[in-house]
């Protein structure tokens, strides 16, 4: 049974290029079923999210080559697709009830919605570290629970019975909160500020007063929350790894060249990756002037400890199906 | 007969402050509406229509105020507002099959798709003017029959049956298309570039090969393309006029104050408006370099003509309603 048009969203966005892949995979693959069963093209509603301060004018730039880019892989004409940007917090209703076909989020739904409350005595850290006092790992766990539950309970709404969601987040494999696997790149962050509050560039109140509303759950806790909201079949759930160094992941061949376009700097790109993520709300809390001075140690701090370890991020990613009402009761 | 979920589109919404007035009006009124009728809140979908080159992030920027204004209005919680951007031309399919209530587009169709072929023969001019050939005003509206009609047959698709559309744009009362009502301002823009041929700063070529893709119809005009697509109902078919200066249609209290403020300089009010709509064309075909030259000789023959007689925009706006299918087997 498919549906005449096709509604896909895709939460938290952002702006990049790689703004639209999921979209592609998913019209593609349904266009392929359409050929294969003789059905006629269905019409598609892509629904590009992330929250209203996101810069939708860029996106909105790059929907022609999209379009231009899909119609050449498919080697023919496609079904008519709508675009649409959504600007608005997922943690709350975006679209009205039972109107989704397809929903895929991915490097988002480890953002919380807040800084955790009650996490005043996290001195000297930025995010949870194995020297976080025990109430703020709970504050960040009880604050991701609220979170990622209400998430769930609006997507349910959204989405039609037996709709699809897809989530990739970035987590950990160790049942210990505080594990170096997901703590570790923000304990270097923390180290870069903690040494300019020594060398008096920045006070010790303004890092005790900063933590990141960031979580990053294992995947039995993923598991817990869909078990407990209780609309979702869970269909998988599964744990990646990825290179803080992206390039490191890259075949020899592939290597080589970008080594040649001194695109090998671990620390550089590490520096640089974090950089996109957390800077402005270094600059809401710390001011403009000493960004580049943190980046700069944070990015000699990352390229010792990467030339002496292994470092790499552990993503969860999980596949569900939207419950049908009628065998819930 | 209320829907779940009300679709609203605004077509050519721009990224001004005025873009969800007719918007919030029409929830207004359908929330109102519910409320007599004892019915529970609707859901609605509120799809703000431009070109992607449109600044859609400032439109974003202002959801949250417009949330608030409405709430404040109607003294208590109105139903949830879903908001979209939609980045595509309205000269062809934007929405899915018979999806849309109300379609809403003000001072946006008298843009043709683009300039209409075969008026390289309307020298000195850069729209319709009393010195055009012929060839070139009956190309001016062809253009405007081939787009307008598309314009009917899209949004034909696109809405329900017994969904409503409102419409105006600038036009003129007269039959003749090149009456001063409505190729006065054009006439004006080039005769301030036309000066500036005769001083050697522009060539004369490039006026020449410079066309507004603009068409200004007539009530008639409208009424024909309507009859001729077919799908829709005329309810309503209205002429009104607004002076040049939009402060002359102040009251006497109002433009005291604005005089204060010095906006009552009547030719630098419309230069003004003139250029945030033609700047990018006229940069696009002529430079950078002559545009403030350009608006500062167009403001100062504003200034004279204005003084010596009365100067008004003709607006047509048309109320339309979907036919059903059924009834037109």
């Amino acid at each position: 049974m498919l549906p005449r048009c096709l509604s896909i969203a895709e939460l938290g966005c952002a702006s990049g290029p790689n703004a639209f892949i999921v979209v592609s995979e998913i019209i593609n693959i349904v266009e392929k079923l359409c050929r294969e069963m003789n059905h006629k093209s269905l019409e598609y509603n892509v629904l590009m999210n992330d929250l209203p301060g996101n810069d939708f004018n860029n996106i909105f730039k790059s929907i022609r080559s999209f379009k231009e880019k899909l119609s050449n892989e498919m080697e023919s004409q496609i079904g008519p697709c709508y675009f649409y940007g959504v600007p608005a917090s997922f943690y709350g209703r975006i679209f009205p009830n039972q109107t989704l076909h397809f929903v895929h989020s991915s490097s988002s739904l480890h953002w919380l919605s807040k800084v955790p409350e009650g996490v005043e005595n996290n001195k000297g850290n930025i995010y949870m570290s194995n020297t976080s006092p025990l109430n703020v790992l709970k504050a960040y766990y009880e604050q991701f629970q609220k979170d990622f539950s209400l998430f769930l309970k609006c997507r349910a709404e959204e989405l039609v019975e037996g709709g699809f969601m897809v989530l990739t987040l970035v987590g950990r494999r160790s049942e210990h909160r505080s594990s170096k696997e997901c703590c570790y790149f923000w304990e270097l962050m923390a180290k870069a500020l903690n040494d300019m509050v020594l060398e008096g560039i920045i006070k010790e109140e303004e890092i005790d007063t900063f933590n990141i509303p960031y979580y990053n759950p294992s995947p039995s806790e993923v598991n817990l929350e869909v078990l407990n909201e209780g609309s979702f079949t869970i269909n998988r759930l599964e744990v990646f790894e990825v290179n803080w160094n992206a390039y490191d992941n890259w075949n020899a061949l592939e290597y080589e060249s970008a080594k040649s376009e001194s695109f090998n700097d671990s620390g550089y790109n590490v520096a640089q990756c974090m950089r996109a993520i957390a800077e402005p709300m270094l600059v809401n809390h710390f001011g403009k002037a000493i960004i580049e001075e943190v980046f700069s140690r944070y990015q000699a701090i990352l390229n010792d400890c990467m030339s002496k370890e292994e470092t790499k991020f552990i993503n969860v990613t999980i596949s569900l199906t939207r419950k049908s009402s009628l065998r819930c009761c």
